[in-house]
C-alpha cells in the first residue's frame, strides 16, 4: 500500500488536479510504484493530499484512461501500467510475490496499525512504551559532543565486540548490580530488540522452544518465530514467572531458553521476588536450561531498587543478561548490550558483525561518556521523580474514572499498568474504538494470544493533559460499549 | 577461545602469578569462562599477559591442582569445573553445543583471522578497505554537534523508514547521480551490510539464487548463504559483469536477484561501461531478474565520474541501489540506504524495525547535517585528492617492486587494486606468511574460492610509510617464497 508524505501546494498557478497527476505519474514512472500495486481507497487519497474527494476521483479518472490504473469496484485501484510498461514487450518483476516469499515474517497486525498510527502527531499516546519526547536530555546530550582536546571521536569501524571504552564503562556499571563481567564478557548491540534477534539466529536450532511469561513482550515481537522457533508460556504470579511444569515441558518440547524481563515486567509491572529468583537460577542449573535475563527497566524503579538480577546470583554462565539505554536514556541511541559467558558472547560478536559491521560510534561515544561521567546516574534521579508523578497522576484518574470498569495494581516501577477490564469487553475492539478518536492504546492480545480482557496504559509518553484528556474518553468507551451489549 | 583484554600490574606489592591467578579463577568463578573452553596456548598467554613463560606454566598448574583445568599434551589447556561446579550436582549448559547450533553461520576463518589480527596497532594493513583513521574527519564532525536554537537533536525513535529530514536530503543528493527517488521509497538503514542482510531476510525463498560477479565481495560474507541462498558467479571482463548465459541459468536455477558493484568493484576496481549498463537492465527487464546494485564506492572516483548508475536507466523498479557513508564519509556512522519500488522499502522497513527498531538519531542527524550542508560534497573533493595521491604513490611502488612477479590495472576509483601474481604461489600461504612479518592482506581466495592467484590490495588505510614499508617486504616475501619452490 503506498504512503504520501508528499502535499500538493494550496497556493500555487498549477492546479491541485495537475500537480496531484504529475506527482503520481512521477511515482510509478520511476518505478517508485509498481504494477500490481493497490493505491489507498479515494476517501483515504483526499485525506492525504488534502484535497476534495472529487479531485481524486477526477485524477484517478484520467490516469485509468491513460492506461496506467484500473478502478474496480470492491477492490480499489491498481497500478496496471506504467509508460515504459506500455511499449516494452514484457512486465517488470513481481515485488509483490518476493515480498510475500522473504523468509522474516511481517510485523503482526495490530502492531502495524499502532507503528503507522504514531506518525499522527494528534494521537493521544496511551500505550507508547517509552519516555516522552519532553523527558529526553536534548540539552545534555548536545553537551555531549562538546570536545576538550584530550577526548576526540573514533569514526572507524569498531572492535567486533564494541568500543573498548564503552565496555569497560559498562562492566563498571554492571558490577554496582553485582554483576562481575569484564570486557569481554561484554557485546555492545543497536538495542534490547538486536539481542534479541542476534540470540534467536546465533544459539539456537530451528524448532527448539523458549519459554517466557504469559502475557509477555516477546509475544509482541516475530523474533524468535521469524528463526523457526516455538513459543511456549508460563503461568505469572505476583512474585514473577513460575516453573513448576518446566522438566514435564523440557521433556516434550525441544528446549532451547527461557526468557523473563524480571524488572518491572512487559506488560503488567511485575518484580519477581527475590526468593523467585533465587529458585529459578536453581532449576535452571537443574534442568539445564539457559536464561535470557531482559533488564531494559531495571534502572527505572520508582519506589525502592528491585532485588539483584538473576545475573548476580549466576556462577556458572547459566544467564544470558540484556541491558539497554533505550528505556532509561533515550531510545534514539540504540545502544544495549548483552552480557554473558565468553564463549556466547564472542560468537554473538562475529555474527553481529555479519549482521552490520556494530553499532555507531557515535552512539557509544555518547553512552560512554553518560556513563563514565555520571550523567545517567544523575538522570535517573531525575527521571525517577518524573516518571512517579506521571504513575501516581495516572492511578488517580484511573480511581477517579475506572474504578467501576477494571482493576490494576500499581506497578513500583517501568512504565505500564496491566489494566483488566471487567467487562467482557474485546480489547482488540476498543483498539479500533479508541483509534477512530484519536486514542492509542496497546490491547492486551498483543502480549497472550487468549487473553483479549486486557489492556498494557503507559504512563511514560503522553503529556499530563493527554493521559487525562485520553484516560477520561477511554472510560466513556468503555461504558458506551458495555451499554450497548448490555441490551 | 579466550580472548584477553587484561594485563597485570607490573610495579604491584601483588606477585604477576598471583594477580593472574586470581583474574583467571574470577573469570571461572562469575561464568566468564565455562566448562569446555579451551585457553589459549602458554605462550599465546605469556604474550597476551606480557609475562614469561614460566609465570604461566605455574598458574596452570595451580588452577590444575584446584581441578579447575586440565592440560593435555597435543590439545591444550581446558576448563573442567568451577569451584561452584565442584559443589553442585549438575554441570552448566553446553554453551559449545549451542553456539554450533545456532542458524547463522560463523565468519570464514580467514576473514576471523583479518579481524583478530586488526585489533593489533603494530600490523601494517595493506587489504583494509576503508578510509584510513588520519583521514576521517573528526573536527568537523565535532562541530556537526554544535547547535543553534533552530537546531535540536531528536532523540526518539523514528519513523520505520529512517528520519524524514535525511530521507529527503538523500533524495536531493540522489537525484544528482539521476536518480529519481522519493522520500517514500528511500529506507535508512544502518550500513551497506544491513541493506543486504534485510534483502537476504526480507525478500527471497531459501534455495534461491545470487547471481553475482567473479570475484565478488559477495564471497567475501556469509548473509545471503546463512539465509538459506545460492550464489552464482558471472564472469567479468574489462567493461563489467558478463550475463549472456544469464537465461539459460535463470531455467536452471531458481533465480532470485543479480547482484552487482558498477563502480569501482570490489575486489577488482572495475567500473561497468555505460553501454554494458544499459545492456543489463535490457536483460534485468527481459528475464526478469531484478538487480540489486550496490554503489557504496560511487562518489570515489579519482579521474572522471563513472557513468550513471544502473538505478537512473530503470524505470519500471527492477533495481534496488544501495549507498552508504561507510566508504566515503566515515564508517563508525554506521548509515547507509536501500532504495526501490515502495512496496518492497515498506515491507524491509518492516523487518528492520523488528530487526533494531531503526538505527541511532544521532548519526542521522550528522549524515542529515553533511549532505544538506554541503560539507559532504566538500569532503569529497578532499578525499579524491588524498586517495589520488595514495594511488599514484601505490602504483609506483608496484612497478619498482612488482613488475617482475606481477600484473595489476590502475583503477580509476575507490580503494582496490586487483594484484595477479606471475607465479603460481598461493595467495593463502602468502596470507599467513606476511602476517608472519606484521603485513595484513587480503588474499583473492575470499573473492572467489577457485582463484588463488590474486591479492587485494588496497591504498586507502595504510600511511605512506606503511605503504612503501609493507610493499617491499611483501615483494621479498613473494621472491623468497618463488625462489624456495624453484629449488
Amino acid at each position: 500500500m503506498a504512503e504520501i508524505e508528499w502535499k500538493p501546494q494550496k497556493n500555487s498557478t498549477v492546479s491541485l488536479h495537475q500537480q496531484i497527476t504529475a506527482y503520481m505519474k512521477t511515482k510509478i514512472q520511476h518505478g517508485e510504484w509498481t504494477i500490481g500495486m493497490k493505491l489507498p481507497s479515494q476517501r483515504n487519497l483526499a485525506k492525504q493530499f488534502q484535497v476534495n474527494r472529487s479531485t481524486i476521483v477526477a485524477v484517478l479518472e484520467e490516469l485509468a484512461a491513460d492506461g496506467l490504473m484500473e478502478a474496480k469496484v470492491g477492490s480499489g485501484t491498481k497500478i496496471i501500467n506504467n509508460t515504459w510498461g506500455l511499449l516494452a514487450a514484457t512486465p517488470p518483476p513481481d515485488w509483490i510475490s518476493y515480498v510475500k516469499s522473504g523468509i522474516h515474517q511481517p510485523n503482526i497486525s495490530i502492531i502495524q496499525e499502532i507503528n503507522k498510527a504514531e506518525a499522527n502527531p494528534h494521537m493521544i499516546r496511551l500505550g507508547t512504551g517509552e519516555l516522552s519526547p519532553e523527558l529526553l536530555p536534548k540539552g545534555r546530550m548536545e553537551e555531549t559532543f562538546q570536545f576538550n582536546e584530550k577526548q576526540s571521536l573514533s569514526l572507524g569501524y569498531t572492535e567486533p565486540k564494541g568500543s573498548f571504552a564503552l565496555r569497560q564503562t559498562v562492566s563498571a556499571y554492571l558490577s554496582k548490580k553485582g554483576i562481575i563481567a569484564s570486557s569481554e564478557s561484554i557485546l555492545i548491540v543497536s538495542g534490547g530488540l538486536q539481542a534479541l534477534q542476534l540470540l534467536s539466529i546465533g544459539l539456537l536450532k530451528r524448532g527448539s522452544t523458549i519459554f517466557h511469561e504469559t502475557p509477555s513482550y516477546l509475544n509482541s515481537i516475530h523474533v524468535f518465530q521469524s528463526a523457526g522457533m516455538h513459543l511456549l508460556g508460563l503461568p505469572l504470579d505476583e512474585e514473577g514467572v513460575t516453573f513448576d511444569t518446566i522438566g514435564r515441558l523440557k521433556k516434550q518440547h525441544k528446549a532451547g531458553l527461557l526468557y523473563t524481563i524480571p524488572n518491572f515486567h512487559n506488560p503488567t509491572g511485575i518484580v519477581m521476588s527475590e526468593r523467585r529468583r533465587k529458585d529459578l537460577i536453581a532449576v535452571s542449573q537443574m534442568e539445564k536450561i539457559p536464561i535470557i535475563e531482559d533488564d531494559v527497566y531495571g534502572d527505572l524503579w520508582l519506589d525502592i531498587p528491585p532485588p539483584k538480577p538473576l545475573k548476580a546470583h549466576d556462577f556458572q554462565g547459566n544467564v544470558l543478561y540484556i541491558g539497554s539505554m533505550s528505556k532509561s536514556l533515550s531510545p534514539g541511541l540504540r545502544i544495549g548490550w548483552i552480557v554473558g559467558p565468553e564463549a556466547v558472547i564472542g560468537h554473538l560478536a562475529d555474527i553481529k558483525m555479519q549482521t552490520d559491521y556494530g553499532s555507531s560510534t557515535l552512539s557509544q561515544f555518547a553512552v560512554e561518556k553518560w556513563l563514565s561521567k555520571g550523567w545517567y546516574e544523575e538522570f535517573l534521579i531525575n527521571i525517577r521523580d518524573e516518571l512517579r508523578h506521571r504513575r501516581d497522576f495516572t492511578n488517580e484518574l484511573l480511581k477517579k474514572y475506572f474504578s467501576d470498569i477494571a482493576t490494576w495494581t500499581l506497578p513500583k516501577g517501568g512504565f505500564y499498568i496491566w489494566l483488566k477490564l471487567k467487562l467482557s469487553i474485546s480489547s482488540q475492539r476498543l483498539f479500533s474504538l479508541a483509534l477512530k478518536d484519536g486514542i492509542l492504546i496497546n490491547p492486551g492480545i498483543v502480549y497472550d494470544k487468549t487473553d483479549d480482557q486486557h489492556l498494557r496504559l503507559s504512563y511514560s509518553y503522553a503529556s499530563f493533559d493527554e493521559l487525562e484528556r485520553g484516560l477520561i474518553a477511554l472510560a466513556q468507551i468503555i461504558k458506551r460499549e458495555a451499554r450497548r451489549r448490555f441490551y
